[in-house]
């Protein structure tokens, strides 16, 4: 099997090394930045590289980019790929890839599907991208009606054989709203976090607590901002209900309310004791 | 040396157990739970119990308990201390600590320093305890003009020894500032942020941004309520300061304004950056 990865990023770079751990597939990578696609050539991730010469006889082609570059390339390209092949793309965000690229491929013969590689460090770029990265991770799959159900099985099957300890099947919708909270917010969340004059006097003092909150702070602005806006209302949501909470706490701080701030401390704990019992 | 350990929760069973791992000192400990201190006895981490009978012995003694508690605790044995003896408390805030207990201690004879060891988990209790919890954490002393010079001396030796990694003096109204930032409003924002209707949707989604932005959820109610109450305006300017930036990102977001996005996101990854070069 030939398999085309388009973005040898750290989601890229790491799905090319881990076929590669996994499987005897041949790798075909592409990358704007030429110096990565000579690394990735030199240290064994890629077989060769891929080009409008070549691109027609990829069996799987993988999307690792930005989401408006995804739904740029996958269009630029969307005679070329080869009749029944597979096309997936790793973004973020589905709702809004989803519904354009199976526009896009209306009628190809090109069986795409939406998925979310459910990875990741706060670092990217293909020189931080390591053949481990999906170990034992979860692999989102979305559906649509024109989705092709024995794509489903062959992505299935293929992310289980390169390391993936768990492939969950939902809807572009479904998808959107819970990584609105489970990873978007986080962001938002820990980007906000480090806006205290308090930050730089925090030397010495630094809990393991405040890393937690904070380590995703340190994230790639450009990638982030095109999520965020093209999962507007999930995103909007997940805001509004922190700060509503949050202003709980302070309601009781402000009124030296210490039985309130008890009772909204216990049903936080009561509900991560049941998140992390499911 | 003999050394008395007031409450054998998390952090004094393990003052306990690092005492024990790294010096020969005698260790006394009291609880008022009797399976705790038989537990304690059993194991080796106390010698023995200590009582009002032997209180009067310590040349050391350390209070691990929920503030309220901890100067009740003083307070009860304000007269029995040994004289040139050393107080200190543990307890996570230490403005209203310092000053009641500086008062309660005035003309004892006695020397009180509080203290701050920068450690825990989210468990609490004697179980979750264990000799290596201080390994290389800092250990804040504070410092009034009450507060005996050679006192700090022997108190930051005694922490080195035991493990911790560094000690920095500071004065109780710095510690709360910081303190209310590093520590505490992380545990509010986590325990706001599993407060969404989206919580419990989240199965397979979970990277590891949710739970590092969750893992202090699972906090010690009756403890941390304390805590935040007695720390009020330190703490009310850090979450007054959160839900401001929050605000900032709500806006971008209902403006569809990615260019405010790339911006806020940016200056957040930079300051975080900033933190990281400390």
């Amino acid at each position: 099997m030939k398999i085309g990865i388009i973005g040898l990023g750290l989601i890229g770079g790491s799905f090319a090394k881990a076929v590669k751990l996994n499987t005897s597939y041949e790798v075909y990578g592409f990358d704007t930045n030429r110096t990565v696609l000579s690394k990735a050539k030199a240290d064994g991730s890629i077989n060769e590289v891929l080009s409008d010469n070549n691109i027609d006889k990829m069996d799987f082609n993988i999307f690792c980019l930005y989401p408006n570059s995804c739904i740029e390339n996958i269009k630029k390209n969307k005679d070329k790929f080869k009749k029944g092949s597979i096309v997936i793309d790793a973004c973020g965000i589905k709702g809004a890839i989803v519904d354009e690229v199976d526009e896009l491929l209306n009628g190809k013969n090109v069986n795409y599907v939406g998925v979310h590689p459910m990875a990741g460090t706060e670092r990217s770029g293909y020189d931080f991208s390591y053949d481990s990265m999906f170990l034992g991770a979860s692999f989102i799959i979305t559906k649509t009606d024109n989705t092709n159900k024995s794509a489903i099985e062959k992505v299935r099957e293929f992310a289980l054989e390169i390391g993936f300890g768990k492939v969950v099947v939902t809807t572009p919708k479904d998808h959107d709203e819970i990584i609105a909270y489970t990873s978007q917010l986080a962001h938002v969340v820990s980007n906000a976090y480090v806006k205290s004059p308090s930050l730089l006097k925090e030397k010495g003092f630094s809990a393991g607590s405040f890393l937690d909150l904070t380590r995703v702070a340190w994230l790639e602005e450009n990638m982030w901002s095109e999520l965020f806006t093209m999962n507007k209302e999930s995103l909007l949501f997940e805001v509004n209900t922190i700060i509503e909470n949050l202003m709980k706490y302070k309601k009781a701080l402000e009124e030296d309310d210490v039985d309130e701030m008890r009772k909204l401390l216990r049903e936080g704990r009561v509900l991560k004791e049941k998140s992390m019992e499911m």
